[in-house]
């Protein structure tokens, strides 16, 4: 079908039939607890349970075939889709790619991956890797050498990267140390010189060095607590809220968002977090939906660092392929991460044993006011009378927040009655710095990749480059791309620097690909310490035919990040994103449609402070 | 003095004299009702007074002298400072820059301006000028021979550019007019192929013509007020206000705006709108108000049209320059334009007789929470403890809207708890389009200059280019400039072409030149008819120092407009702009010390729909 078959009927069917059950299934949903529960099972009770050391990288949906689930959307009451999940499993050092039919509980496939790369670790695995040094005696030494309390260290453990190396076989990460002695916000207080090598899979330290010695940064004016704050305090503001007295106007539906004219589905990945499925806008010319999107993730968010010291240069991170959303992704606080007019969503994920985990609050759902004008105008050429017309802007958020280690990025889709889809992505959190000899930028006379931010504590320069994936579907598959004028901001890596080979998809702000089921994330399934071979720098050199046909956008958001002192100790969020605006798709502007709101009022309040 | 001598103790100073005084005195305010009059008595009892025809093309404040100024606000007990405005007049169709020293009721200067150029027309000469062809046979003849009702024709006038032509003596405008037969949308039936030349000093028709016919656009479609519209509508929403129980968190004081660390002084002049002075922010680390900008405002904008047939060549607009935003400012409606909590400022302006005329509601100030995050972290990677501090970020918004004729332009100044002053303007209102005889794009061989919106109606491509004046004095006047890396958004007029000429200036996203009192208005003091000989372009090739000195950056925001179907019959608001963001002036993260707000509860209300 095409998707413009999401006609106005079919909504309002679909609203009612919810008011009688507690929640629509969708065959996009995200794996629940008792199916993530199934999958165990099935796998436990194959000839592959049989194995101590079996650990679930990856759990995830396996996605519908898209030709398949459009039909079956045009008409549900046919036999319900199958559902299948795909799992990344590490059994005796080897990686398996499974899929299991869910409802039929059994495997359907199960297939060794040979090529370079590996899944991205478990959170337990990382956690263990991370506990190897606190019995390690050169570590002990270090530590206590540099007059520190051992309870006090804390680390963790980063991917390794490639740098060329021939295949070495081990899957490894590198584990580097902080010390919360004095503050919470131990990133400011680097175990500098300091990196362990552990082989995740024997989970034993393959390698040790101590190579340099700097002054610990202070812990004084690190934690970035109101409590932990002392006077002068920055002039107070009044606190300000958001009244919806006639209620929400977004509904929820499982999975499924509708608010004004725009319905879609959001899924959550372990890889990749939320997903925008299916997004489509009711036209109200022709008074039907027509599809917008039929899918949307960020599917890589690559963080290479600029610093050629051997604690640093290894530091180029992909965090969904290498680390994934779902390590990362933190509960939402009500009425600051989200206005006091949001709605909360929970999800499940696996964990390395396959039992789900809830995870409360990962996104929230509002209406945003932010007193923007949608459009307006003031006529006064007409003699002796004046028209005036305005509409105040509203549009729908869905957030969540991932705190990668350090950094928190604030993911945002923002749904606009203009037919607008707005991305936009924030960063702030902690910045990962370098412990330095320096205190004062006049001392400093090498090049220290960075910007002296305090005391002995440098801001490292680094990139963000994350990808989206934006499955454009309108009004149905076969579309084309037509160029326009474009700025890129692009990687500062030499195309021949192992990092830039393994995230040279992000070169580009913007490729286009035809649609291809198996091309889902930029950096290719086997991330962590992949050699760029299978990537969408890769696959876009196929010279396929874009021209109508089904076809993905890539789109990059780059920031170059040179640090600065306000970056200390805590970031002010700094925004990009983009805007997929629509261009001659409606017959006129959609929002003259936008019949204005009921006005509110309130005379009657009491309130309490 | 230097600006850093706002410190904390000076403001609550001053807040507490205001509770005594309606309102403190600012020699930055712009000019007062009774001093608008006292002008027009000063100049008529003056030598000029005797000539009928004289007429106030524009009365502003003369700007007093920088370090002076600076000088007398570190020590306000001295003798109050001179106040003096700036006249432009036409006198026996001369060009006279008057100085007027207002307390003392005489004229300081008065001097004729023999250069090219023309001041800004009154809005008294425009409309008389728009009525001429009302009474013209052959203008008469064009609108009866297209069958229209000559009692819906309006009509206006625009500025003619200048094209290489010698000097011609004549300070002119061309009449183009639209049917608002069955719509109050006129703009949307233009009278195409029909033009009226004007001498606005002998106000009198110098040419016409009648070139081309085409269909006069449809009415039907064009109403954008919600009682004209049908059903389907859009899905509607229901309303939402801010609500601040516990107060508004900003105080205005005369003109003087304070709000969490920000103090700034909002100014109105006739011809560039709202002037931000003196904006400092107070820096909680070192327990005093630091300058950020001297004076911040649009100082032109540029709109070229990029169609070569006869009735549209010339329009090449500079609105500031050439229309002003005295003509052009509206008053804004509260809870659309402005939300809920947004207090309104009025201004006084002359008329061309220096009478003063009172502008409501043009300014508005308000908090915005729009729901986004000022900063954020979450940690997990303390074993056994999570900590997460969040912050949301709410700024102030100061707000005018120019309604330059079809375009209406929101323009916004917000500052922000980072220490950062974010500069954005929306462009929405309505399209200038152009009568074609085409119903379709399939009937299009020409190149149309645009895009095709409706039957018989192009969108023509044209440019926007906001050249803002910034005044920059980070800690004092004595800053530098450095380069960081730019975009540029250009124009795509050639260097040589006449309109190109005189908006050249807005060839570069950004220019700095040193501090000179007379360098106030990008295009020029005389824009209208302009040759380009003293503008920004021909200051900035002076080669002067700029090296830790008094510097001013100005900035230009552009836009390619390529309109489309969407943009039809109002258009969706467009948004650009750039934040000047501290980097390296606060020694940490002045959010930081931004202490939540109480939180705000509302357990009883009523509320009346």
């Amino acid at each position: 079908m095409r998707a413009r078959a999401f006609n106005s009927l079919f909504f309002f069917f679909t609203f009612i039939l919810v008011s009688q059950s507690i929640s629509s299934f969708h065959p996009l949903d995200p794996l629940t607890a008792s199916e993530i529960k199934t999958i165990q099972h099935t796998i436990k009770s194959s000839h592959l349970g049989s194995t101590k050391n079996l650990t679930f990288q990856y759990v995830g949906l396996n996605d519908p075939d898209k030709r398949t689930l459009l039909s079956w959307l045009s008409n549900q009451s046919k036999t319900p889709l199958p559902r299948r999940a795909f799992i990344i499993a590490r059994l005796e050092n080897q990686t398996h790619e499974i899929i299991i039919d869910i409802k039929g509980n059994f495997i359907v496939s199960d297939r060794i991956y040979n090529g370079y790369g590996y899944p991205t670790p478990t959170s337990a695995e990382r956690e263990e890797a991370s506990s190897l040094p606190f019995t390690y005696p050169s570590f002990i030494e270090s530590v206590t050498k540099r007059g520190l309390d051992m309870t006090q260290v804390v680390c963790h453990a980063y991917s390794v990267g490639w740098f060329g190396e021939e295949r070495e076989g081990k899957r490894m990460a590198k584990i580097s140390c902080n010390y919360r002695g004095g503050t919470d916000n131990f990133f400011m207080r680097p175990l500098e010189g300091v990196t362990v090598t552990v082989d995740l899979d024997a989970m034993a330290i393959l390698g040790y060095y101590d190579r340099i010695r700097v002054p610990m940064p202070k812990a004084e004016g690190t934690d970035y607590r109101a409590s932990k704050q002392k006077p002068p305090f920055a002039k107070r503001t009044n606190g300000m809220t958001v009244v919806q007295p006639h209620g929400r106007s977004f509904t929820i539906d499982g999975h499924m968002i509708r608010w004004a004219n725009w319905a879609f589905h959001l899924g959550f990945d372990a890889r990749v977090g939320p997903i925008i499925s299916l997004a489509s806008t009711y036209d109200p010319n022709k008074d039907e939906y027509r599809s917008i999107l039929y899918r949307g993730y960020i599917s890589e968010l690559f963080v290479p660092y600029m610093d050629l010291a051997e604690e640093w240069y290894y530091k180029t991170f992909f965090d969904c392929g290498e680390y994934g959303f779902r390590l990362s992704a933190v509960p939402l606080e009500p009425t600051t991460d989200c206005p006091s007019n949001a709605v909360f969503i929970d999800v499940y994920v696996a964990d390395q044993s396959s039992n789900p985990v809830k995870m409360s609050n990962i996104f929230c759902v509002f209406e945003r006011a932010a007193g923007n004008i949608m459009w307006r105008h003031t006529e006064t050429g007409i003699p002796g009378k004046v028209v005036r017309e305005v509409r105040a802007d509203v549009s729908l958020v869905v957030r969540m927040v991932a705190a990668v280690g350090n950094y928190d990025y604030v993911v945002d889709w923002e749904f606009k009655q203009s037919g607008s889809i707005k991305v936009v992505v924030g960063l702030t959190g902690i910045l990962e710095v370098k412990g330095v000899p320096y205190t004062h930028t006049n001392q400093i006379r090498e090049n220290v990749y960075g910007t002296l931010l305090a005391e002995n504590t440098t801001g490292v320069n680094h990139d963000h480059f994350l990808t989206y994936y934006l499955d454009m579907d309108i009004d149905g598959q076969d579309n084309s791309f037509i160029k326009a004028k474009m700025q890129t901001a692009t990687s500062i890596l030499s195309d021949d620097d192992y990092p830039q080979i393994r995230g040279a998809y992000s070169k580009y702000q913007l490729m286009v690909t035809p649609y291809n089921r198996s091309e889902k994330w930029a950096s290719g399934v086997y991330t962590d310490q992949s050699h760029g071979d299978d990537t969408l720098a890769v696959w876009s050199q196929r010279n396929r035919d874009i021209q109508n046909r089904d076809i993905v956008l890539w789109y990059t958001v780059g920031f170059h990040h040179i640090s600065s002192q306000e970056d200390f100790p805590v970031m002010p969020t700094l925004t990009g994103g983009f805007e997929l605006r629509p261009s001659n798709f409606f017959d006129s502007n959609p929002e003259l449609k936008v019949m204005p709101s009921k006005p509110v009022h309130w005379p009657n309040c009491t309130f309490r402070p």
